[in-house]
């Protein structure tokens, strides 16, 4: 008897649209009850005011309540919602459901999934150690859930993050505790930033005593090549999402990572292609492997150099569309080349996830047959 | 004796920065007078207001004007210059200088290129078979003064084309005149596309007879591999650029052209990249040859089915960033994955140039020594 | 025995906090059974992908549904829920909650409201004649539900409509159906138009002979000065709102209409606001008379002419925000500066509501005690 | 012998268009020697990456440059031109030409100007006390230029000043300096601030022991009454324009101003107005009184507080459009309420100009004859 996981991706048509992944419960292909997380990609501005995020949990949650007999409250409170805005650039709107059920197939070593969740934070606490030393234990937690015990095994962190708004930063003032910053587009990268260094912290990539509030958001040195942390502002915890592969479990699917050193490291997909067993052959994978490739989770950001091998990029100086919206769509267009597909998990804003201008880049995939 | 063509590639730190190409000319690299084209991608938003454009081409027409003892109206009115806004996705803000001279080489075959301008339109003859006329005898013209004698050595022909605004759709109709669109960003595509067709039909691609004014924009099967049109606001004339390969000319640049079915057609880039004597390896251009690319010209466009080998994809549901903005950015992203560069050509709005969301893609390449 | 119109003004943290509906009920101020529509400005961009409508749809369902024993469906088909979205240059998001109970109190002449559905359009019936002829009965059901009976005692008729998207203009296509335009958010606008024309009908503003496909959209001279449209992605019928005065009705509310010649027809708010009673005396509402203001709904559309009282404005040239962003955010300013606040229903496209470039503007307020 | 104030109003039909200025001189209605100071409102975002400036002073340059005998550099160096980007929500883009000349007749009292410029800064002085010292002298200089002795004789103080971009950060950063933020888009902000607080300074508005680069953006209880800055990409010092009335200048024009409390603030408006001796009325100027205003000033900026009057609004949330694009807007719309007209001088980012959320207006008006 073993765990097995599975990895369901699921075309939205709006953010509000779960049709999808109803169709999929009344066909009896998933069982509502295994369901452990939910990844979206959905069609907001992956700003701050990006409430196709929020308007997506809350469809998932109004329908998951009918199937499970909670609340919409408590299936929120159960499942990892990690709704990342922003399909620049031909990004296709999706959802990744995470399932895990027991089997009585023995475990041949297969990929392996943990999920866990912080307590609420305050405003205040959100860019901040608080909020990183708040998010290690449950990394930690979310890694033993899944039985990742050496983080070699780990290929993949996502994480759901808060950010502050008007409203949340008056609220905090008004109690006298001053915040990280007054601009609600920055906290987001702080928030995003805290959450991937504490990753780097789980898996040992930057050690213990290198974290501070001062290197948050300012040393680019310091970074996750497995961490991957979505803002939003439908939610004031953190959500853990651990990704691995484990000889304890069973199933088909493989994960594989690598780390993008900049927006255009094409090699460093087809890394992490090969890694979970495709091959890209002359650039972009045949059919036959593109449909074994089930997800394709990457970070983008603008480079703070504000070039690009050397070539200026007008990101970080452009007022009508965000730095984030620009790195997506540049990501989307170098990972779309390499897989032949558009229905990418590329989530912008890469604080501490990667080196300046990069970010990780994995791959879940199903093994040959 | 023979002619030699040339292609600097220049960086611009804004719109209006000609330094690059004044230290072109005071370094005695460029002779002002042998200048035929410049292109130009520009950072603006690629639509109906953007003003990059225009002023980039003041820029150009004022500085030149002090080396060729002429006006700027003259400098404009001697050199097509082409400029193309949109700089999304990580495209770098560039200009493309083309120069001929004669040189007392042998021919050997080389890049070949010619230029012509059409009379001014009226609103009314925009995006209209008239300015499809009229743009017929410039293209060949400007084959001829590139000594391009065989459609089949053209391998792309670079249009700028005017557009419709609120004010010259006023004059018109104040005339009694009927425009085809009141829909400024729209007619920008009708110009485009009006201005492809007769490409088409100069390299004999379409029929004569398959053209109308109620087939431009519409019918999407008929369509150059060649053209490739920018509508902006700072002219009322076309202006056009052939480029081909001559047994007649000397040099060691080449050009070489292929058709993306999509905007993530990697195949295709690689395509054009080979024709051009580049290996693009395992995907991506190795240093030394990524260096010996001197320009890759592409054109991006939306999907009208609002899908990607059957993804969804929002471009055309989009009220925040137009259409062709994202579609540049997603072309952005595959091309510099081919190349791992960012300084490319990419003009948005591909209408009647490649196939229904595809476009063509042109390679100018240094043969190896 | 006689009915009384009530409206909450409710202010919206974001589109999904409904927290303040919730709590007039949980206070016992609102029977949720005497709830007939909910109109809403939501923070979207107002445009096609303005997904803040149907998620304040969505949470006001949900939360309505646990309070009346419905599913959220049969809230949503009992209830006429009118989200106009965009909430540019100082706009407040809120809630106007209009609920109608019976009184033993004498009818004294005040506020009536009425409601009513169409059935649901194709999306080739959009901005055509047949969503015209379907909703030209419901404004008359309406009135009927109003005791409205004289088309002189109607102030404002609110219509939420349909638009087309790529995905429903494929849908069409694919069953051999052509639609009005390919352009989505031209289809706003022909939506909004054939709605309005149908109010200009059923008023007698407009002879029923003078309409036809070819003059929606297009003839705006003829127009309604009652009517309101917004169209919004989540719904595909048009739910209709009538609001006059009516003797059999009770209650200290009562409302008044002008319209306005332009963007900056400040004399024409005014105009309203003393029809209902208020005085704006030396420009603005004195604080006073502004806290009896409950409700100042207008619309706001860019003049095609590309002008304002001679001076040229941008609004439909910019590729960058929509032109009924720069519209609603005009005529927040102006009907602010008239009432000293910024919770105002400002609607965007008025086509065929009020003259070209101006649109209908109505007040509801409290008489004097 | 007294020297006269002339202010001419001139529409623009995109931001290179100077043929109405040029007109001007060609009928001889404008000395083109005269000329001190060219305010602009184009059409661009405001922002960062608004090239609608420079573009307009490049063009204004080259045209002037001819009829001066001048370089266009030597034309710049000369009269301040200061360009204000952003026209949203109905603004209408215009020049206004400042210009001075002397005449015989007596001096009656009347408007007075002064300019004076800075030297060029370095990054690492914008947005810090290095700046603000270096204006203080030129405040000096311009009033004393416009023989304005009293404080309480200058109504407004326009200064242009520049802005932080990654380049400029890049460079001072490979000297080893600091820059005052690594936020191109909030560098502007604290260019202004730094240039207002310089000019309440001057006023005796605030005291200098309260000044340093700790208060520069954050203490918003310092501020002008009469300061109005732009921040631009196209310079790199302060340019000061110093308008008030002087009994020792002659002609027919006067100024006044009033400061703003909100964004809706409506009397204030009013009261510039009948401080420059033109009557509202009932709340909009009557067509005569309308012509004689020569020129509104005015200045925009959404509050901290992320509120007006108590409800909400969106600008500081909004990842879409910038926060001072829609108090653009907002206050375009307040004003043209007032005034009847939309070709007003409003620009946006009011730090330490006026109180939070507000700012300065000032009214120029040609005296009943």
């Amino acid at each position: 008897m073993a765990r097995i996981a599975t990895v369901h991706r699921v075309p939205m048509r709006h953010p509000g649209d779960v049709s999808g992944v109803a169709a999929l419960l009344d066909a009896g292909a998933l069982d509502p009850a295994d369901i452990v997380a939910i990844l979206g990609k959905t069609e907001g501005n992956g700003c701050v005011n990006d409430f196709t995020r929020a308007y997506a949990v809350q469809a998932l949650s109004v329908m998951l309540a009918g199937r499970l007999a909670l609340t919409p409250e408590a299936v929120a409170a159960r499942i990892a919602m990690v709704m990342s805005g922003g399909t620049e650039g031909g990004l296709s709107p999706h959802f990744l459901v995470f399932s895990v059920r027991t089997t009585d197939a023995a475990a041949t070593g297969a990929l392996a999934m943990g999920t866990a969740f912080t307590r609420d934070f305050a405003p205040e606490e959100i860019g901040r150690m608080p909020q990183l030393e708040a998010t290690a234990a449950a990394v930690r937690a979310a890694m033993a859930d899944a039985a990742l015990t050496s983080p070699a095994d780990v290929h993949y962190v996502q994480i759901k993050c808060p950010l502050l708004t008007s409203e949340r930063i008056a609220a905090a003032e008004a109690r006298g505790a001053t915040v990280a910053t007054h601009d609600t587009y920055a906290s987001m990268g702080l928030s995003r930033g805290a959450s991937a260094l504490v990753v780097a912290l789980a898996l040992g990539e930057v050690p213990a005593g290198a974290l501070s509030d001062a290197v948050i958001g300012q040393d680019t040195t310091l970074f996750s090549h497995r961490a991957s942390a979505s803002a939003g502002v439908e939610l004031t915890r953190n959500e853990i999402v651990v990704l691995g592969n484990s000889a304890s479990w069973a199933g088909d699917l493989t994960i594989a990572h690598a780390v993008m050193q900049d927006g255009i490291d094409l090699p460093a997909i087809h890394a992490a292609l090969r890694g979970a067993g495709l091959d890209p052959g002359a650039g972009q994978l045949a059919p036959d492997h593109c449909a074994r490739l089930v997800a394709l989770l990457a970070k983008a950001e603008p480079s703070s150099s504000g070039r690009i091998r050397g070539n200026r990029h007008i990101m970080n100086d452009d007022s009508d569309i965000n730095a984030t919206r620009h790195a997506r769509a540049l990501v989307c267009g170098v990972a779309a080349a390499a897989v032949g597909r558009t229905d990418l998990f590329i989530s912008g804003g890469a604080e501490h996830q990667g080196p300046d201008g990069g970010g990780p880049v994995a791959a879940i995939a199903r093994k040959e047959a």
